[in-house]
């Protein structure tokens, strides 16, 4: 067998373990009584473990430096050993005390946070918060960097992205968003109280079906289940499994289930030549999110999807019968800056993030205290938004992110928003009339687009490479400020 | 660390694997898209072999070997030793290249059997099934045995059982079962016709879940879900999965649902200081079934039972709100001698495993050729149940079993009937009101008992020493004899 077999091999084992952590994770949120919690964590943690020690066996070095030997130039294959080159770095560049530390410290963070939120008391989390942050900043040594000691860290989940990409990119927003916000502001709050309400959850379960598998999610290759927090997950190209949640504003299993799907149909859309392999899925977090916010934002708070699907929504929900398409258009595409990130609309949600990049770099270079976040975050806030946290459990103590140490990806949310508009304008150049295809409720000239540009290159190329070849430019905001600005302006009459 | 913890610490690990491929093989049964079948296969199998691999590893053996120096003799610890002591026999007695030829086979020979059965070919089966014969005698000899062949497949089921036992068992029960049977025949056949139907669905999972709660399901730590074949799994004390389906028959999901609790309550009584080890569990598949048939027929069927969830079932099903309770019992406990051991009643089902047992002794023995079977198994239905198969498909071809080289293990249904009666006349001594404490809709007194007696007991004592320990007397057909003719002598005024 030449090594390259054997690292696949070896490849296809790490799978089935890392497919058993997803599977048993996914069960957690969506079926698992609450007496197996022990038992899971104790599964998951073995299975991890052996995922870890048969990635960073030394024999797994070894099969893929051979390897490389093996492998065609510019070949499937040499993306591959390119690709499990980059996870067998990052799995092998932090000391394992390191590692542990930090696992340790992220569950008491958790359980601290979650008193600290409750109780509102952000200074018994600030000593765990800020060895969190010092854990960052070792973590950024280890992996090395040259200029910023965020460029490690926003790396790992955006691959050759730095803090300059970040910067650029908020800075380029941040004058139009926050201008446009107060202008909304000033007008008259838009009536979307009518999509509040006791929702049927069986219509509510079938509605979103209905418009997942419409916009071209395959069901005979996934499901849809209900889970606290919605996400998407998978293990294989032929079963992809997506959350939704059902509460008393209507929009939020819809648009949750489309933003899900459209992660699912990404992952969905991977050759079945890569399923198992590294190779398949997408290939980072901005891309992701960019699918997840195209067919959520761009089509499904688009008028002419609501052209096709208000009747069907009528007929399952009789109770707003009387609104017509424009009323309807308008409530779901309502701006009011609020204080929760996770609940925020299309526009302000850049701002929320920002925040909180702003917050981590400041932190990781010494600028900002950890003591002093709740001061800046508030100001942050009244400035970019507009509103005022009255306490922190609503301001910088709202996000699980950083008790679990997960520091320096929420710049890849904002990205995702730029390139859902940069590449569904390139989408555009090859199908014009996209807007009469939504109306007349067809969507698969665009999944196909989609699939064949991006869905089908799983994570072959390199994210900024993928993002040029797509688009023809590297990732920038003018698309994504035209487009959005445009239809605010156009929703309010500005 | 201790040579008993460094093993403690392997079979956690072990446990880890042998979850995460139950977990998935639960999920395969209950809400898997079918496009995940492919992956699912190979996660599977690869988590089976690093399974099988860690199991069977020298450093186990050595590791099992030292650590038996250090258990406390009649400890918990020592029961733990002598329960993987014989796993690791079993997963190490046959060479790899036998176990590599039956899985081969095992995937042909399925195939075929459908084919077979779909078109009634016996004849095309015959020489594979012939080949899974000779396999299931080479195990046989590779596990060892001194009187019959048939032992050793027995035993790795049924642990310290017999091909005599057996023998003894059908020998018993075959006349007066038989007998009776015969006996029903000549009595007008009882109309149940009303419990078919087009039954709501929600209705009932509701009563199902209801009957199953108040019998002592814990749906804190378990679930029911639906799946094509009920099936009970667990992958903790904490986290029982039961499964039922709903057929045109009510009866269906109320039985099976009952049947796959007994299965459950008893995963969910072993002590948690034993969760994840090979300690928890049922001991045998003898013990396992004999508490699904105690929960389903002693307790399920009986008249005290349906005295207090009568009118619970007729308030969610109208339509039979007519019937009186002797109707109604009598309807459930209808006897009819039919072709498909799945669908047998109470009264007929040992006869089916008898045909099995039989014909599997002779073909291992060499007094029944393999192409003989169709005409020995008609003649034994026509013999014991009265019916005569009107083609193989409906006769030798049922079952999946021999197509899997699942040699071996059909006795246990039977020791499962008779044990359940046995050790229901146990816990009857102890507590002699059983039948008005069931008629009042409490099952508490009945379920500590078998918790104390035999769920808390896990594997931690041999199966047969277990059966004397809670009924005196090691198993015999006494108990249930009796109890199966005075219950259907009743039902049928004989």
């Amino acid at each position: 067998m030449s090594s390259l077999d054997a690292l696949k091999s070896r490849l296809y084992d790490l799978n089935a373990l890392g497919s058993a952590v997803a599977i048993m994770d996914w069960d957690q949120q969506t079926y698992m009584p609450r007496g197996g919690a022990d038992a899971r964590g104790e599964h998951v943690g073995r299975l991890s473990r052996m995922h870890h020690e048969l990635l960073t066996a030394d024999e797994t070095r070894n099969l893929l430096e051979k390897a490389k030997t093996e492998a065609t130039p510019e070949s499937d294959d040499a993306a591959l050993l390119r690709v499990v080159g980059r996870e067998l770095d990052l799995a092998t560049k932090f000391p394992s005390s390191l590692v542990e530390e930090k696992s340790k410290l992220s569950a008491l963070a958790h359980e601290e946070w979650v008193k600290a939120r409750a109780t509102n008391d952000f200074k018994s989390f600030a000593p765990i918060l800020e060895r969190m942050f010092e854990i960052a900043k070792q973590e950024a040594d280890f992996l090395g960097y040259t200029d910023h000691v965020y460029d490690a860290l926003l790396d790992q989940y955006e691959e050759g992205s730095n803090t300059a990409d970040a910067q650029a990119m908020y800075d380029a927003i941040r004058g139009p968003q926050v201008e446009l916000v107060k202008q909304i502001q000033e007008l008259p709050e838009t009536d979307d109280s009518w999509l509040y309400g006791d929702w049927d959850i069986l219509a509510q379960s079938r509605f979103t079906e209905e418009i997942v598998q419409a916009i071209g999610f395959d069901f005979e290759r996934g499901r849809q289940d209900t889970a606290p927090h919605p996400f998407c997950s998978g293990w294989s190209v032929g079963d992809i499994r997506l959350t939704t949640r059902y509460k008393d504003y209507l929009g939020s299993a819809i648009f949750g289930s489309l933003h899900e799907a459209g992660h699912g149909m990404y992952e969905q859309g991977s050759p079945r030549a890569w399923d198992r392999t590294p190779l398949a899925g997408g290939v980072s977090y901005g891309l992701h999110e960019s699918q997840s916010r195209t067919w959520e934002n761009i089509v499904g708070r688009s008028r002419a999807f609501w052209q096709h699907f208000l009747p069907h929504l009528q007929r399952a929900f009789p109770q707003i019968a009387g609104k017509d398409l424009d009323t309807f258009y308008k409530a779901i595409n309502k701006v009011k800056p609020s204080l929760i990130r996770v609940e925020a609309d299309e526009l302000t949600y850049n701002l929320h993030t920002m925040v909180r990049f702003e917050i981590e770099c400041d932190v990781l270079t010494g600028a900002l205290a950890v003591k002093d976040i709740p001061e800046v975050w508030n100001a942050k806030y009244t400035d970019y938004l507009g509103v005022t946290p009255p306490n922190d459990s609503e301001g910088c103590l709202q996000d699980v992110h950083w008790s679990m140490g997960s520091i320096g990806y929420f710049p890849t949310y904002s990205m995702g928003n730029l390139l859902s508009y940069q590449i569904w304008n390139a989408l555009e150049r090859d199908i014009p009339n996209t807007q009469d295809l939504m109306a007349a409720g067809n969507f698969k000239p665009m999944l196909e687009w989609l699939q064949a540009n991006v869905y089908s290159q799983g994570k072959k190329h390199k994210p900024k490479d993928l993002i040029v070849q797509v688009t023809g430019k590297p990732m920038e905001a003018t698309d994504y400020l035209q487009g959005l600005g445009a239809k605010y302006r156009e929703v309010y009459g500005l």
